[in-house]
């Protein structure tokens, strides 16, 4: 069957066609402008690809509780033109296929739970580290929304003696996304990160910071795998510090074989690499034609 | 109908039998002895009581995964005997009956969720702050239990600007429970927590870290309410101090009217109040009951 999948990202929308079995056999992908505009070339797209159920995977906060006037709209955003969106709304008038509509680090966490590094998996957790720091959480066979969504890439760190740099989160200074993000690690250190040496101190700090984060991540909500995605987990050496931090900062209190032997097939880069959010809104379009007879 | 509970805590059990809409008609309690001693008291209890289920909410850690070899037992324990016991199969062979088995906070959680402060919501996270710091968390419908199950009693907060005691947990020294579970409080002040006046400095010191508590659980989980229950709550000027924490904390970031409104309703005592655990084991029993064609 034919599945189309929206990735929406905050800097570039993808769209694409896939299958069951998580293969995509086309995609386009142009920049995040104002709604309008983006909308178009997603409906003349999917115009022509004629899918059969549609997943999206979109920027937020979005509104997704389906009880909610608002549901399937972007909330409050400073992007221009979106906040208040009705982006699921616009397709559905267009489309009269099954959606899926969820957040795009849930849509990512779900696709490795599918097709992924979570493969056969009941519960995992997402995080991206890239221009900000968002967390999918998948838990007991479902995608976990509750009240809005988690919004595990603004918990508050513990600061590294060594770092100085104040942080850059507009509401919180120096949360986890304000000291660890892509843009805090170019300010901090004055270049990019890709521009840093491997062995350069930004990746220690960089790994006491994201290892805090995956240690609160086991810790409440007890996760059967933790996936880090996104460009900053392109850099190869963190991934070892990462798992070297939290084993320090658990202690060997939680007593699960997959935590005291190392972690390394514990704490992973996506299954589905780079693809994880196009593949995680494809799982999410084929969910909602499986439960299609529940979406009315 | 008569349903059995088992509030099974680390100095005392507490055995009851309640009906269908929560309401504990009989309970007796007895020190937490060795398993066989303690499980004899049990057993005659519910002998006369005849119970059509049984709900047990148990310390821990325990083993929750109904594959493996050990469901029903209590893992690692310091307390003497009990390290290893197979509770739930000491049970199963004297009555033949639906039972229910989980964590003695996941059932707090529960029990909130059935009949109490989050009653008719399909989230809430329930910490209590007593001996230990412990945390249950209910996500969309479903008791989170993933790896082992939620510890979130062990997250590391940041050091409170004035505080120099050094935290007393044996595996991390100062996360949560090291710093702010009531023994930390007494180690603080060489007092117990309850001989100090209501405007302490103590307070403001326990609200501050009771706070990121809640602030990781509204960020990693995004339940639709938090319940804080345990013998550190009854000190009752800290529920508005952790709430104004809280709030600080997020700093309008999460947008929800909930949050943004003072969050009296959203951050609340357990509906049930002391009788959170027993009734908690109770709703597990009673769900066990409704779900007896699947549990053999």
């Amino acid at each position: 069957m034919r599945i189309g999948a929206i990735e929406a990202g905050g800097t570039k929308f993808v769209c694409g066609i896939g299958n069951e079995s998580g293969e995509i056999e086309d995609r386009i992908s142009f920049p995040t402008e104002k709604p309008e505009q983006v909308m178009e070339q997603v409906i003349s797209y999917f115009k022509v690809k004629k899918p059969e159920a549609i997943g999206i995977g979109t920027f937020g906060p979005i509104d997704i509780d389906r009880k909610s006037a608002t549901f399937g709209s972007v909330t409050t955003t400073p992007k221009p033109g979106w906040s208040g969106y009705p982006f699921l709304d616009t397709l559905k008038r267009e489309f009269h296929v099954p959606f899926g509509w969820d957040t795009d680090v849930n849509a990512a966490a779900y696709g490795e739970a599918v097709w992924g590094a979570a493969q056969g998996l009941d519960s995992c957790v997402y995080f991206t580290i890239g221009t900000g720091i968002g967390v999918g959480v998948y838990s007991e066979g479902r995608l976990v929304h509750g009240l809005v969504h988690p919004e595990g890439g603004h918990i508050l760190p513990r600061r590294h003696p060594d770092d100085r740099y104040e942080g850059n989160c507009p509401y919180h200074g120096d949360c986890l996304e304000g000291m660890a993000a892509g843009p805090a690690i170019e300010k901090r250190w004055g270049v990019k990160g890709s521009e840093l040496e491997a062995n350069h101190p930004a990746w220690a700090m960089e790994a006491y910071y994201l290892g805090q984060a995956v240690t609160s991540a086991i810790l409440m909500l007890s996760p059967k795998r933790v996936i880090l995605g996104g460009g900053v987990m392109h850099q190869e050496q963190l991934l070892p510090m990462i798992r070297s931090e939290v084993s320090k900062n658990l202690n060997g209190y939680v007593s699960a074989a997959q935590l005291l032997s190392g972690m390394d097939d514990y704490i992973v880069l996506p299954g589905l690499g780079d693809n994880a959010g196009l593949c995680g809104s494809l799982a999410l379009g084929l969910a909602a034609w499986e439960n299609r007879d529940q979406q009315q």
